[in-house]
């Protein structure tokens, strides 16, 4: 039984809300359990330099944390940290395993994930999030014409497991993900197949078993996300 | 009459929602309008070295804006430009002009104003808005028995007006900010005396008699929002 | 009575000396009592990028202080801290007031204000004495044919007034600044109209009666002034 | 059928050359083929601020490339980019799974690796021959008498594997890396069990049965890896 | 015959003028031809990390030109250039050789050298009149008692020398350093005793003899630097 | 008689490796005892932005230590300190006094001086081992038909020497080094000309006399690296 009374294989209540920032060119606002993530994507024409002239679209992400999100205060990031940088990397490599970059033209999707609250598995519920903004960002560029084909190759999702003490649980909150001894991270298409699988011993080394235990409840976890991202994509 | 169609000396829709942010000691939520604010307040034991040893506290504010608060994407600030130093130092000075920093002890309020939306006056909206989540971070720390005496000494709200065109207007929405003449942001104490006041010819200079009306018009405006702040402090 | 034996309304002996840097466009060197500042002017063609290809010019200034300008050395800033942006940003905007983009075509002038030994009012004397540096460089460029239409409209001059205990006092030096409960900076053009006008309380908040006192103070002031730079104009 | 000749389940010719730096505490040249990293270890008396006063001593990792380890040259990171910092948080990681850090008392472990000459890997060979280092420098501390008991749990060794087209191939070069659409990255301790298990799809996603043929590859190769180790240990 | 109608070896005219800054604790103006530069000192109780706790004091100097010391402008350097650093440690040097810091305390000597003007051997004149300020600063420490025993030992002064075509000419201004094949520096005491010897072929590499020649070029300057410092030492 | 048993006027051990590392245009590793420096050079088409367009070439040289080339770890520098960049200004020019840039083209020759393990006098092995690399990639470009003409005037090696105690001593070891009253650098040319004299005096002051004698020391030690530079020469 879990703090909150949780089943071990049980989603914290997940929801997607569309459109919060009236400016953005999509945006949409990720709550899973206390974690709260604004995905805002800008469609900019152009790609960066080391991929000019070849015809080919480019996204990427950026990833931070308001600055009183958790439980004490985090000074905002001059340079992002090093833990920053990793999450904005996977977020950005998640998304682009759905997006076909050649049809996307010579334009560039950044997509924004700021925590507004913090409590565990915030880049994964980023990469759930902005999946969703994504497609309403495309399809808004689909409406207007700009894009013959659609680039979007199904959706992306992704969550935590964990190993407590003995138990594998799914989807951890903060105070769980302090004390578990093995951190898995797995983002997963609509057709089932990896995109990232990053799992790392925090305490004491893991064993091929427990591994595939972890890979089972992901997958589980997965299912349900992808299902809560259909009832508001465009 | 204005293109949303307000009177000149009426203020766009305000609400205070407060503690947004579930793991801050104080946060309220600030909508003008579209402008849309998020202050949050971190309590700290101890000062900056500027102040160490002198049995005073000290207030500081954090001014940011969200990447797509816009209609185009800023980029984030790795260094705060000039303008938003200027912006966050207006804010903290602001703010102590209702905190009795020795009353506060060898503590340090950090007041994080994160605009979500911007669609003018972010930094006035700012004020007004942090000023009700210091009263509550404040109220709180005395709740806790860790402050005998209250070091607040009213409160503080701020409002802009400007001259577009020949018309003096109260509380300008982005549009009308970008083709005002003259730009004026005052912050005022509901005892009704002056902390700020900053007047600038954008255009053409301005007579002392345009500054008079200005000045007028935002003494009307800040009474409004002091009642707004009114009917959500401790 | 004040310290130095100055009347309230008394301006601080004002100086200013042309040409004190043989390499620059134009120079112009301002001493206002223990205060003084070196303003130099640099022409250079081309535009920042976000004006490029509109046909209009462009005036910005950096403003600096020499470490050991003050009674306690100033480490260098390797990026301009807030005070310093907040400052060359007032001093760029109060020259634009009085030159007309657009007539000076697609060049910058760069305005470098150095303050070369401190004793308050360093801002206000940067922008009296660099109007008259810009006058210069500009008549230089006319009088090599390089501008058609003078994009001069007159000059603006700046001084600082502030509450000391009761008495409201012009021209303040560094003792008086340090303990004046208001201090107010107003730019104003020879014709009488303002540029600027940023009042703060440092102390204890202003009422409008006393705002209007100080108002009276500076346009006072910046009468003598702008007569002071009428004798070194070109 | 490989580039090299190779075997797909077949390392590169891997060979660690002990104390290649005179000076430092201990270090380790490992040749991967034409990969090749030096791993120094430098000893410190106490450790960062976060675990001060704990008793608890720490372990980190910095990784560079020279700028022509590579066939283009790479401009020196005045900051670590992001991969720069994922891989160098990897290092440490891997390397903390076999140091007990309470027993290592209040001293830091910090572990150079610098890339010489790159033909992919460098990330695994880092770990596999700075693990050998830092054997070498704890037990150079323990001959000292500086630790009563010893805070090795063992050996960590790494290494990559990923799918060309249709096959799972072990420990890729450069060219291999490049064309591959899934890249495994595995640390494993020498009792079998995993520290990092890091799979990303850089072309199409990949099944489960992918995974797992992948994570049985690297399982041979850290084995082997292990016994070249072991012949250099102390 | 030089384009200034010096003689190949005459200094230009050099004067030392004193305390030009009201507020240092030491400062000289040092005029040599069109160059000018602002040395002042800085007095401050403690020392660097790198020398706490050995009772000996520190001298440490900062060199900049404003912008508009030259012809064309040079930006501010947020961090200082490769140049200026190199000149900067130059000129700590220098001074260093004429101060016994053990006999100083545990206190540091900071020395800005700020270029008004700049026409060719800004950093020898930095040397030579620094020297002078600092001597002043020492004396005044003195005067207050701070002191029991001189810390100096002597004074230094600089002057360059180099090669235009086939002359050696002493002292050189702008235009001739920029046409100079070889370039040398140098530094020595009031005994005559060598304290940096920096010789730079810009052009083609220069014999034994070309140097004999230079050196002794530079030593009848620094005999003439060395009286008209004399002529304001304290 | 030295702590290494050489006499006052024998070099260290000194050998050059060619092309250690496989990916460069170029590279030689240098041994001076045990000092060590890779050096690689890579030719990119271009030049810097302030020589572009005028058909000239470019050659620059960077220079750093990896943290444990010393008995003490150094951090990595994120922006080249004041030393550093003294030393990598000083090899460029060195080396660009045997380049005829013009004869190189619009293309510039990019040379990595890397300090692997450093006992006293990293800059001057840097230089002469450096130079050897030069020839070898200039080379590679004459054979595959890029340049008409050769660029190459020549060599330059490099050599330090000091005064310890009453001695004066040829290329000096760290513990001499550290000890030294005078440090002499000096760069020559195979044809026995000057291309750098840098004499620092780090405690007594020097006559010439001193300068003449470690002058001759070092014109003998830079004969013999000449001829070690001959050996591997293309």
């Amino acid at each position: 039984m879990r703090a909150d009374g949780r089943r071990p294989d049980q989603l914290r209540p997940t929801r997607i809300t569309l459109d919060v920032q009236k400016f953005a060119d999509a945006s949409a606002l990720i709550d899973c359990g206390d974690t709260r993530v604004l995905c805002a994507v800008s469609v900019e024409e152009g790609v960066p330099p080391f991929l000019a002239g070849r015809g080919s679209g480019w996204l990427t992400a950026e990833y931070r944390m308001l600055p009183r999100a958790t439980t004490t205060r985090n000074a905002r990031e001059t340079r992002p940290r090093g833990r920053t940088q990793e999450i904005q990397r996977l977020i950005g490599r998640a998304l682009r395993a759905v997006v076909d970059l050649q049809l996307l033209g010579e334009r560039t999707l950044l997509v924004d994930c700021d925590v507004l609250q913090a409590d565990g598995g915030t880049r994964v519920a980023s990469i759930t999030g902005a999946c969703v903004a994504v497609h309403h960002a495309v399809h808004r560029l689909r409406a207007k014409g700009l894009l013959q084909t659609d680039p979007l190759g199904g959706t992306v999702a992704a969550v935590s497991a964990g190993l407590v003490g003995d138990a594998a649980l799914l989807d951890l909150c903060y105070e769980e993900d302090r004390s578990a001894e093995v951190d898995l991270n797995v983002a997963m298409t609509d057709r089932g197949a990896f995109v990232e699988v990053q799992g790392t011993a925090e305490g004491a080394p893991f064993t091929r078993g427990q591994l595939d235990a972890l890979l089972d409840l992901t997958a589980g976890g997965i299912r349900e996300l992808l299902q809560i991202q259909r009832a508001v994509l465009p």
